[in-house]
């Protein structure tokens, strides 16, 4: 190692532990262990441009390990990433800071997705290895690899041991992403203590039963070794690299290293002293960092911005020599159809007859694959039953990285951790499950919401609508656990012109995930929904009268059920309006106006008619109101037996407009 | 295989088939494969009792490929479990019948637990392997080995696909459940296609990774090479096993037999004749069983009628000579101290300092661990900060299956489903970690939901109190997600006396799961709180008007701050009541009468205060109220300055509450 390599490695230990002993909070167990890992593939063998961190093909990294923040600060920091000062540094983990104590994307620039859920950035980063598949097989020509950049994700124990990690590499290494290498953090040491008391497993030959290439470092603080390491994980051709780097957590803190006390919390001042002086480091310097340092970084940067000007001139060339690809390149990167999708009259027809939503969708991707060259995704496991596939697009596989189809097995939440990479790497992706199972995707679904990236999401099988699957197939509770979550717009259509009109709600978001809440069963095609469901809520059936006796609100397959009773009650001379919600998220961001002509507050006789839990439906029915909805869980029986079962009849919906009149 | 072997395996294929097609809905693929490893398992090696379902020493089979239900069915009729009638089969997945879409727990005598969401039962497994290891050693003397069973279960390539299998079988392994048995139905096929489409990991290596002992029988068909794999299973006294039968989905069936439109739809008319044709069974007979086939089902209960006879009088010896050990059997098997609890003014007490709720819930665990002997729990690697480490108590490993304090490793969703298995094996469990991770534990959460099981919950650091660690670990909308769940309760406490009252909720529920909801943060001890938090919301601090000007309406934290708006609006000469919330689910099953009380209808000047979305709120603030809650996710930063930052601030209270006087 040279002194410089070593100096560098030991001022980004300083920093780190300078950090997190100043916000007096944080994590200096994973810097101190693994800042040799981290700079000797920063400074040697990535391909990123702090100038431009944007820049299509860098390589990407993932601290899965985002607790570590402070070691990647570090590194952007030197690099000279965004500017990002030794004062941020120094704000680590404060109220606005750059420095956040979780890497979060799109607040600190050359954060390449948020982490800190572990193992979300295993998964993320099989899906930014899946893109740079499908985009190299897209774009690349002969003579110019313009995509062409490898994703590396450094992760520690607990990543491991999280199971979308399992589910995310088993998929890696049938897909054969060459391309992904892993850098495992192997420490042996948890919160509650030595690995061993929880994890004996045998990480290699786990890895070896994915198809991984397994390289192990002995020598955590070999940057030689490491280096050889991640050259032999670049050169094979066919299979994921996982590098085993044994460390110390902690390391070079004489009362820390090798101890759970290291991991969370800050070292103490005296140890941060102590971790210097055993650092050959001026004890007594907090966000200490030698010029030599800087000039040392400075001349890596440069090296690199070199790389991209050489790309640049590739691109440049092959622009020229393939002026539709350059076209494609566009459409993929800055796409906007917005308005020309909104007037596009095939894209919003539909046969007149009933069909379940699920099918509606189905037909609505097969529209939307020629419109939407960015256009990829699957599902875990239930394509025939979601209706996700896309016609003649092929198979994305080994042996064809071009299909735009994604197989993703019977792996819900790494297939969401992997639509966040597909989503990061600025593809439109769309994955899809049963609704019941978004249990599953919620935690990487949050993450969706958290980095502001439009994912789609096709989850089926609505309400006691699934039938004979019984309770655990019928999502019950899952509405209101979508749609109480920030930045995130749950849309349950009633017929085939709202499953369009979620449809273009969710393909033209920019910064918010979709979920399309679609029916099992057929659904008849209602005569009052419009275009009008872009608003969230709307008036799909008046009642005879300026001011309505009443109001139902409902979505989905229950709009149908509320028209029919407001048409039973008029006879009765009881007049209804009926307001249809496929998004409660939409409706709410409308213009106060535009809420209050739909749900006047004057009208105090609401009923909310949902085959799901009543959670969250108060605010609109408020203290007065009524609710035709679910209690308890669902049953196994056909579907029809059921609404009748569950009460959702005419009758009841009519019982309970009298009750709030 | 004997000829009765042989008709017997071939009448469950045929019986699984006829309640697939009558039903016109189902699963037939799994039971035409799986058929011949389910009977020799039932009929050869496992101990069990349909006279007495709940024989304690009974071994535990679970299916994990819950859809492939009608196998289930079809040898519990055979074995004549409960009664479940020739009827019963022909009334599959009808409204009402026994036989539901899945198996589910409570529902159907003789199905040990609730399967369908796939990989959920092999957690449970898992779950209850740990109990049997635990109850043995707390139970077994010399001669007596009246705790003594095998766990198994059998599941598919979408349960091994799952993240939870991983989690779970990694820790079964660590933990060396040697009584833990997994067959795996492995036919290659998934719903999508040929499993290498997504699955191609080499299982026997991943599972030897674990440290399982890894068998193999390549005719899924030849009982005899089964049978054997299971008996060395039995008599490997240091690993846990997984058989791997290979199958052929939808076996006999000439139309379907190896392909996936064998797995979850009717074999149709025409196919079933033809399949028992290809059987040698009557054609046109439907739901048919010769009279031998029952006689033999009926030889093979009586033999382990006669296993359990001999227990009886074992363990009848077994209580005579240790009366102390009768007695705590009862404490485990019928503990009832809701009572007893209620009025021992020890476990209520507490010391009059700022102090969190999740340091107070760590001092009422150690409190209980005297109380409730069948007390077992532990955190997905958290402990340490969840304070839920039970002190003196030993940590249950492979050399301590004495030990009360589980290590689960950071795998927070098989923590939940062997919470699920703890449960379902009599046993008082808790699992814990950190609030926003219950979005990882939810589909688990779900499944105590649904089979009624009072898992307790300990989730701390709730809401922004979180502070340095921002968004990824700031839970906002999992209040709602929670709260949304049928048959859940939730219970978020505003000092020590609320966490008491929420602790003796939990531990004296019999048939609902509690998730109680920590700070991280130091909390004051409120002078209004009181047992009645046990109502789940209750007056904390009264208005001196005798009907309130508002109401304020909070829960946890933030009913300090409420109290604090009080008594400042008070000064102004504005009369406001508090009503902490502790838990909306306890409170709606209030009487009409006392939630009036609390909630008086005629005061419509209301405002909830909680650092959380307001989702759900709504039902209690009605359409003219007013919301402090969180929009968007929170931030990185000392918790102090993110709730003033978000607005947690009596100003704020103050002006919400003015906004709708």
């Amino acid at each position: 190692m040279s002194n410089i390599d070593n100096l560098s490695v030991n001022i980004i230990r300083a920093l780190s532990a300078d950090a997190v002993q100043k916000a007096n909070s944080g994590h200096p167990g994973l810097p101190l262990g693994a800042a040799p890992m981290a700079y000797e593939l920063w400074a040697k063998h990535m391909k990123h441009n702090p100038k431009d961190p944007k820049w299509s093909n860098r390589d990407r990294f993932i601290l899965s390990a985002g607790h570590g923040s402070a070691l990647l600060y570090s590194l952007l920091h030197l690099f000279g990433y965004g500017g990002l000062s030794i004062d941020d540094l120094s704000q680590f983990r404060q109220s606005g800071s750059l420095t956040p104590g979780h890497p979060e994307y799109g607040h600190t620039v050359g954060v390449e997705t948020t982490t800190g859920p572990l193992g979300a950035g295993m998964a993320t980063a099989v899906g930014m290895a899946i893109a740079e598949r499908y985009l190299s097989t897209k774009f690349n020509k002969e003579g110019y690899p313009i995509v062409d950049y490898y994703t590396f994700v450094l992760g520690g124990d607990g990543c491991m041991m999280e199971g979308i990690s399992s589910e995310a590499f088993s998929l890696a290494g049938t897909l054969e992403l060459n391309k992904l290498i892993v850098l495992y953090d192997s420490n042996k040491i948890t919160i509650e203590g030595d690995t061993d008391i929880a994890f004996t497993e045998d990480i290699q030959k786990r890895f070896e039963a994915y198809g991984f290439q397994i390289l192990i470092v002995e020598d955590g603080n070999s940057l030689e070794k490491i280096g050889a390491a991640i050259e032999a994980a670049k050169e094979d051709k066919s299979r994921p690299s996982l590098i085993i780097v044994k460390t110390k957590i902690g390391y070079g803190c004489p009362a820390k290293e090798g101890k759970a006390s290291a991991h969370g919390e800050p070292l103490g001042e005296e140890n941060v002293k102590a971790l210097k002086e055993y650092l050959k480091l001026p004890a007594n310097e907090t966000f200490h960092v030698p010029g030599e340092v800087y000039e040392h970084f400075k001349k890596i940067a440069s090296k690199n911005i070199e790389a991209q000007e050489k790309w640049n001139e590739i691109f440049e060339r092959y622009c020229n020599a393939y002026p539709e690809m350059k076209k494609l390149w566009n459409q993929y990167y800055n796409l906007d159809i917005a308005k020309e999708l909104l007037e596009n009259e095939e894209f919003w027809s539909y046969q007149n007859k009933p069909d379940s939503t699920r099918n509606i969708s189905g037909m609505v991707i097969n529209r939307l694959k020629d419109l939407v060259p960015g256009l990829i995704g699957g599902s875990a496991d239930l394509a025939p039953s979601t209706k996700t596939y896309m016609k003649n697009e092929g198979d994305f596989s080994k042996d064809n990285y071009g299909g735009r189809n994604l197989h993703f097995g019977v792996r819900e939440l790494a297939m969401a951790g992997i639509g966040n990479g597909l989503a990061l790497s600025r593809l439109h992706p769309y994955v899809s499950t049963f609704f019941v199972f978004s249990d599953y995707v919620k935690p990487m679904a949050r993450l969706s919401s958290l980095m502001k990236l439009p994912l789609i999401y096709v989850l089926t099988h609505d309400s006691i609508g699934v039938g004979e699957d019984g309770p655990t197939h019928e999502p019950i509770e899952q509405l209101a656990m979508l749609r109480s979550q920030p930045n995130f717009t749950v849309f349950r259509p009633a017929d085939a012109t709202e499953t369009i009109a979620g449809w273009y709600h969710a393909i033209t978001s920019q910064k918010t995930p979709t979920a399309l809440v679609l029916s099992r069963q057929n659904l008849p095609q209602l005569l009052g929904s419009s275009k009008a469901a872009l608003k969230g809520g709307y008036i799909i059936a008046e009642a005879a009268k300026d001011v309505p006796d009443a109001i139902i609100i409902a979505s989905g397959s229950e709009v149908e059920l509320a028209i029919k009773s407001k048409e039973q009650l008029e006879k009765e001379g009881i007049y209804v309006r009926v307001v249809s919600m496929p998004s409660m998220e939409i409706f709410e961001v409308q213009s106060k106006e535009y809420k209050e002509s739909v749900l006047p507050k004057g009208v105090r006789a609401r009923v909310a008619v949902e085959a799901a839990a009543e959670f969250g439906w108060g605010k609109y029915v408020g203290i007065d109101g009524a609710y035709v909805t679910m209690q308890g869980f669902g049953a196994s029986a056909p579907a029809a037996d059921l609404f009748e079962e569950f009460g959702f009849t005419t009758e009841n919906v009519i019982a309970a407009v009298k009750s709030v009149l």
